[in-house]
């Protein structure tokens, strides 16, 4: 097989990569490892920031999400027993985000590559990716039971951070910037109304806490739990039970409780690749950063660069001029450790650290205190909550 | 002897103290250990809040500094080669910090007390405070080789960290919350202009440094250096050479060298005890807590601590009620860890940890990026830096 952009991957990044590659004229053939099925039921993130709303909807892949996600315009931060809302446009200059879950995005995207786009191989998996730092980079995958290659002029690595892109970056080439965390975050989906209208961060003695919903009869809710714990740990009482104690409030706010659908374990990590390229391989997405879920910038990052190499590439066949191509990695950084940051910092704000001192203990609730005191600080959250500019 | 109130410590929130308590009818005696020259001379921070300077002005202390004084109306944050202004009263809505060094705090404030004020004793030597918990505390101090007791209403304990204040309160009494730097600052004062008119913040890979002045013809240089340096393994020559490499830019920019007249070493720390009351003794200033001299809020805080201190005294004189007094430690505790907040993420801005790991140095550029692109962001360092209000 041959195609011009080979995309490994078809979650969101790989996806509307294809998409936004399929609106500038350019071939790409698109590998994905699991079944259609599973990619479309994988629980991942659920906000999307102003500019990954944008960017689907300049994609013409915006229409369900329109119809059936949630604005939200803010946040509440919950301590001590207090609520603050972050009023998001308020202080943003009209920013919102909008609440739809990865799965649906995934789920729109795949109809329209099917129905408009190029070829979609599901079960089809990439094995490696050769020849990356020649004219000719290849991508060898086995489908259907028999091995195969696509060759390519470019690969899109959008296989995440386990994916085979990531590795063919030869070890020395590049920088690894990696940070773990001593706590991982135990979510359940919840066939429930979701008991308050928007997000709830929770910072309590007991550990972090977030009610986020992914429709209005549906809650998703987490619970901040010691890195290594087992879902079959925690029973839905328990579970239920310890929600409670983290949002409990001093006016008569209440937790609605309901059947769990799905009960998973989040691992918690900070990750970057530097540069996010080798030779014709470009990584876009969890295939060259991750973050902690806190600041629900993984899909949006995720977008980013996948918005930016189709501006490169468009660019290069315009063009001729690999300009962009060659400030890709750069671009996307900056974006990236901004996420990178703001979602180190919400972590931090938020979870209680198995080792923290009663010196760090007292600055959590200072920075707490201070987003509530001022315009400034919460401001500076705001901003990065709603989405660093994709340019 | 008695008193209403002793005052143990001269130096500025001692004597702010005294003074205060003079315009609310308050007797006092300030006990000094060491003599008038020292106090004078002993190098310290140098740069007043707007609330500083305010309660300066309005205690009558004000007019040396108003002409003396250097109004600031902003840093400059150095890094990666470039210079980036924080302009603090467009940031803030007018206020602006001023350059006016301890040194000449104190001896104004001497001056005043000495001319107007309750007896000021230097070579007064506290040893214990005793009774703290019942009506009637004492200071037992000696005095030009003989013990004496001053019989006093209440205690300040502004004889700093190393004073004999703080360890009047039984252990286990309150908490203390505290954190070193594997890093401190090697100080010196040099006769010649200051090379920039504003403060210069620099984080290089070598370490921070700091370029402030003292007067138009004295400069202030620091240099992060490892925590245990002695000054004596620094030459001036060495100084100089270091500071000009982590001071450099791309523009033309010089540092002026001139003959060094002192050089110190500070240690870092950041330290509170709550409550910062024991019975009839209020801690204030240094005794209660440090913080690292990175955000200049040490001498601030004092000042804060004993304007609050002096109020509720004066409230207690004229209407019987402890109310003010009896909430004395928790409306100085809420300034206290703002500026303990904001210290502590000055100096993680800007130094280098010996530790550090690479996304550690990474987030540390991101948010110096972050300071640069968002005005949210840098107006909530500008609002940190000119003060948190005296309220």
């Amino acid at each position: 097989m041959r195609t011009t952009v080979g995309i490994i991957g078809a979650g969101p990044a790989g996806l509307l990569l294809a998409r936004l590659l399929r609106g500038a004229g350019i071939d790409t053939v698109v590998l994905e490892a699991r079944d259609r099925a599973y990619v479309e039921q994988r629980q991942r993130a659920g906000v999307l920031e102003q500019g990954t709303v944008d960017a689907l909807r300049a994609a013409g892949a915006g229409a369900r999400m329109d119809r059936e996600g949630l604005r939200h315009d803010g946040i509440e931060l919950r301590f001590d027993r207090r609520r603050h809302r972050v009023d998001f446009p308020a202080l943003t200059g009209g920013r919102s985000v909008m609440v739809y879950a990865q799965t649906e995005v995934c789920k729109d995207l795949i109809a329209l590559q099917l129905a408009e786009g190029g070829p979609l191989l599901f079960g089809a998996e990439a094995l490696a990716v050769e020849d990356a730092d020649t004219g000719r980079p290849r991508v060898r995958f086995r489908h259907r039971g028999r091995e195969d290659v696509l060759e390519c002029d470019y690969v899109a690595g959008c296989d995440g951070f386990r994916g085979v892109s990531r590795t063919a970056v030869p070890a020395g080439v590049g920088q690894v910037f990696e940070r773990t965390y001593p706590f991982a975050w135990l979510g359940i989906l919840a066939d429930v109304p979701p008991s308050h209208h928007e997000l709830v961060y929770a910072r309590h003695d007991r550990g972090f806490a977030l009610l986020s919903m992914r429709t209005p009869s549906v809650s998703r809710l987490y619970l901040q739990v010691p890195e290594g714990t087992k879902p079959e740990e925690w029973s839905d009482a328990d579970i239920w039970r310890e929600l409670e104690r983290r949002f409990e409030t001093d006016d008569d706010w209440t937790l609605r409780r309901g059947p769990v659908t799905r009960k998973s374990v989040t691992s918690m990590r900070s990750h970057v690749h530097e540069p996010m390229r080798y030779g014709r391989l470009f990584l876009a997405g969890d295939a060259a950063h991750i973050v902690p879920p806190t600041g629900a910038k993984g899909l949006n990052l995720a977008v980013g660069d996948v918005v930016t190499l189709a501006r490169a590439l468009a660019h290069e066949k315009e063009t001729g001029s690999a300009a962009l191509l060659d400030a890709y990695s750069a671009t996307c950084l900056r974006r990236v450790w901004q996420a990178e940051r703001f979602s180190h910092d919400m972590t931090g704000l938020l979870h209680r650290a198995p080792d923290a001192t009663p010196f760090e203990d007292r600055l959590q609730l200072a920075r707490l205190e201070r987003l509530t005191a001022s315009r400034a600080a919460e401001t500076d959250l705001a901003e990065a909550y709603t989405g660093f500019p994709l340019d």
